[in-house]
């Protein structure tokens, strides 16, 4: 993991997630791992929405989509390779009720601009970094052998991701208004995980 | 393009496109390629929205997502290869006032379920059956190389796209109700086309 980390300048992975991930939500999740999987592909799927509505919000934002529609192509072809597993293993994608992880990062992008285009940024790179952070895990912990090769070969895209979204708003921003609102929505988003989801889900 | 339709079992072209686009346009639009390239630029940007859209609203339907899902990405590839070329000519990205087309097509999509459903894949349908006219226009009209090949390449996916489109509905509605439909649609379709909007556009 600690490579994922050099492309941030020697940024410390702290700054992005605050508290590590508990050993009950591996347990958890690697006792359900359908329903993981279930709720992964949601979030893949989620993922590339959030990039394509930035695009669509920020249109005229130099540099934006170029980076942002690569990202969400890869996000669409993550959902379908999940999707292709649930598939053959007899489940299809249905509904799911979402851990209150989501809407809680949501709530606390302020709606001005352009502090909504960076929350918006530094929110999506946490949610990627968590990923990252969890689907590493499952990778040496999951006793499947397909999925831990799947979480194995998705997770370095996942790394890639927290990294476009932190340059997005490196290259908008100055880096103490960047570092300082990080820290603040870093400590929100390892507080939403602290008292865990009872479902299992990759952001319980 | 004869061949593109007869992967709809032999079902007629009219059925889609009830007039054919006019050479008015055909030289409003080949006079204008950096406004017609931008404005392909937003249609590939919000093809790709209408399909994650339509993944979004109808998470839980069999075989949908797993079609969806492609088509979407293929668009955001076709987004890359324009912005690419418009930025190669020292263009970026930037807002266009879109044509009444696709709000007049979109008013159209009725609002309950389940016509709400086959509107949306007929008006999606139209949309890129109307686009692979142009486009094919443009590949042969166009003076410019780049653009000609550019317009050769797009438009096999094109016809691809409505053919998917064109199943989507077909397995999920009765042929009748399908192509009856369909008739008023299209008409609406190249009725929003009859008087031409001064501004070139993909859909003007």
């Amino acid at each position: 993991m600690d490579n994922s980390h050099s492309q941030f300048g020697g940024q410390s992975k702290i700054r992005w997630l605050i508290e590590k991930t508990s050993e009950d939500w591996v347990n958890l999740a690697i006792s359900n791992p359908m329903e993981i999987l279930l709720d992964h592909a949601h979030c893949e799927r989620k993922a590339a929405g959030v990039a394509l509505q930035l695009m669509f919000r920020y249109v005229s934002e130099p540099g934006l989509s170029a980076v942002l529609s690569p990202l969400a192509r890869e996000e669409l072809e993550h959902f379908e390779r999940v999707l292709s597993i649930l598939n053959s293993r007899g489940r299809k994608l249905e509904k799911l009720v979402s851990p209150p992880y989501g809407a809680i990062l949501a709530k606390n992008i302020r709606k001005d601009e352009p502090r909504r285009m960076l929350d918006s940024f530094l929110v999506a790179g946490l949610i990627e970094a968590r990923s990252h952070e969890r689907m590493t895990l499952l990778s040496i912990h999951s006793p499947d052998l397909e999925l831990r090769n799947l979480y194995s070969d998705l997770l370095k895209s996942e790394a890639r991701h927290f990294g476009i979204y932190w340059r997005l708003a490196d290259e908008r921003f100055d880096r103490n208004t960047l570092t300082s609102r990080l820290e603040e929505l870093a400590k929100v988003e390892s507080d939403a995980l602290v008292e865990m989801h009872q479902e299992p889900r990759m952001h319980s």
